[in-house]
């Protein structure tokens, strides 16, 4: 690698320099207290863990994006995370081992071999929150709660869509209409393109009953404001298809009463995170971004794979992408000059005293300009040192 | 791996749980605030990067403790950082690029192939500070005291012993006895066990002229109190090594001056990262942890490799060492439960006033018991919500 070279960092890795570095603390900051103030407890997670760990009962998607490495001590593989919410899962699961509600938050930064979009960061901020022990609907409302304050507290003031979906009504017609692991994965594929003539296409070859065919057929055009729930409960027939879409209807409704101006959006072929998820499945959109700003969902069967199986559910976002998108112009704070006279110990104490009081002092080195950041100054003014303009 | 033996972390790799975790991130905030009233930007650099840029300028040790991967997009070296330093001087040099001196201060985590001794985590959460564009004594005390700073915020309030070391000496006496690489590396091998018999030995087999082999066999012998600089000042004929000792000993007296309190050592045979420092370096132990709590030095050459040439020192620490010893004990935070009426608009928002007041409130979940951390609840007295004993 040539000399001019060697700063460069790799594509799509990023790094926050002053003074967003600073900004992106605060807001970090911010997210925490707010998750401790709703019985959020703080959790800090290792980079790297037991691949094992890491992607136990998360997909594939989860393998491709994650960077492998070999334990030089144990010979064992280690990943470095792509993901925190596993990790979470395994830490409710083995660690805390609470019998009620287990409330459980963190943000730290996690690394993908490939970027998730186009513009998208390859090693995002990932803060989130998770709620293990309870299903229903009581736990999903208030992650998505939590979801929504968060991208308020985050400045992200614009009009909000919450996207919902539920793997309920695909698994249940899937299973009914006895599709292998292949064509599901051909026509979760085909769904999530929403290529319509090839969908209709795939279903033809199934040889199904009429009824089956329909409501197999329906599942792509199952998307649109909240009366799609509607058409959804009068075409579906089988219980568990049924009850995802009450289930739907049930948490909008709590979700409309408490954030009546975030406009909710229904999409039954949305199968995110197929493989993980078991329930309720929830994005949150704004219309200046072109992907989603926070997303999360139901997954009860994750805590099973670590030996105790719990019901799960919660939500993560990129805190880069909020700042980005929060328009906040953060500012190096200015400072006030303390003069290069060392050995002055009343200059040592009321330079200390201010900056016990927050304030920013900046130590004058010897032979060097006055720093730009400086626009006052401490000045002795009989036995004392008082701020002055600089 | 065994099903029961997914939920193991790697050896030596740490997590931290409710309620360490609150209180890891709690005392953080505080070294950050701390950082930035003394004038330090915060930076946020990557988890990975090229290796180049990684390990350029910083030596053999660094690359043994690095965890190295491939970019899956453009076939790269990369690495997982075993140390923040290094991207802190890319980052002066080539993103940053002012003109002046400028400070700047981190704290992340960092992964080490191996640990850095018996009892220390291969996932250290390193913060620190470092200063750059200036060459002298201002800077070095500056990081001195924000270091011992940093030590009595964390709450490591026994007595502390700073150790004084310069690479100088060495440099400028194995210079002029013409060592070869391979004799140098041998030497510094010698003088960090203090085997005295063998440094004559080896010393013998040089065949020096009188003067050198004394200064060179009288190297391991200066380390003690302050006074050991007298001894030294007396020993050496090089210049450089006299001036190193001059140096030593006003830096000596300023921190003094400032922290009657802390102990000084010196040791004129202390190398560490001799690769890497080129004057000062300094650490700072307290009686009860036999490792180094914070350390750090002068290195000027760093940025040359990047390019562009700048006078630097700096410290770092691991956090959750100093919160080992801090010895602060932190609990969960007793919250407020508030009842599962979720439709109650006055109920959603008394609770959310005491929130945004800071108070911690959990919601009642539909068919769980009241959780453990709630010591108040929230209760309706007329059109009321009040907080009463639970």
């Amino acid at each position: 690698m040539a000399l001019a070279d060697r700063w460069l960092l790799p594509e799509g890795i990023k790094e926050l320099l002053p003074p967003q570095a600073r900004q992106a603390e605060l807001m970090r900051r911010r997210l925490l207290d707010l998750y401790n103030t709703w019985g959020y407890e703080l959790v800090m997670p290792p980079l790297v863990e037991h691949l094992e760990s890491l992607l136990t009962g998360t997909g594939r998607d989860l393998d491709l994006n994650t960077f492998k490495i070999t334990d030089r001590i144990s010979g064992h593989a280690l990943g470095i995370r792509a993901d925190i919410t596993p990790q979470v899962a395994r830490i409710d699961a083995h660690r805390l081992r609470t019998e009620g509600a287990s409330r459980l938050c963190y943000c730290g930064s996690i690394v993908h071999t490939h970027p998730a979009h186009m513009l998208a960061s390859r090693n995002p901020l990932q803060a989130g929150a998770e709620l293990y022990g309870h299903a229903g609907l009581d736990s999903d409302v208030e992650v998505i709660a939590l979801m929504l304050e968060t991208l308020h507290l985050a400045g992200v003031n614009e009009s909000l869509t919450l996207d919902l979906g539920h793997v309920g009504p695909f698994r249940a017609l899937v299973r009914q209409a006895g599709l292998t692991q292949e064509q599901k994965d051909q026509f979760i594929e085909l769904l999530q393109r929403k290529a319509m003539p090839e969908i209709e296409a795939f279903i033809a070859t199934l040889s199904l009953d009429d009824a089956l065919h329909q409501q197999l057929a329906m599942l792509p055009r199952l998307h649109g404001t909240l009366d799609v729930l509607g058409r959804a409960r009068e075409c579906f027939t089988h219980p568990d298809a049924c009850q995802a879409v009450e289930y739907l209807m049930q948490l909008a409704e709590r979700v409309q009463q408490r954030y009546p101006e975030v406009r909710c959006y229904v999409d039954l072929a949305e199968l995110r995170g197929y493989h993980y998820h078991t329930g309720v499945v929830f994005a949150a959109y704004t219309p200046s971004y072109g992907q989603a700003l926070a997303k999360g969902g139901r997954y009860d069967e994750i805590g099973q794979d670590f030996g105790r199986a719990r019901p799960a559910t919660g939500f993560s976002t990129d805190l880069s992408t909020l700042i980005d998108l929060s328009g906040l112009t953060a500012q190096s704070e200015p400072a006030v000059l303390a003069p290069a006279v060392p050995e002055d110990t009343s200059l040592q104490q009321a330079v200390r005293d201010l900056r016990q009081q927050g304030v920013r002092v900046i130590q004058m080195l010897e032979g060097l300009p006055v720093p730009d950041s400086c626009d006052r100054q401490l000045q002795k003014q009989g036995d004392e040192w008082q701020i002055k303009p600089l």
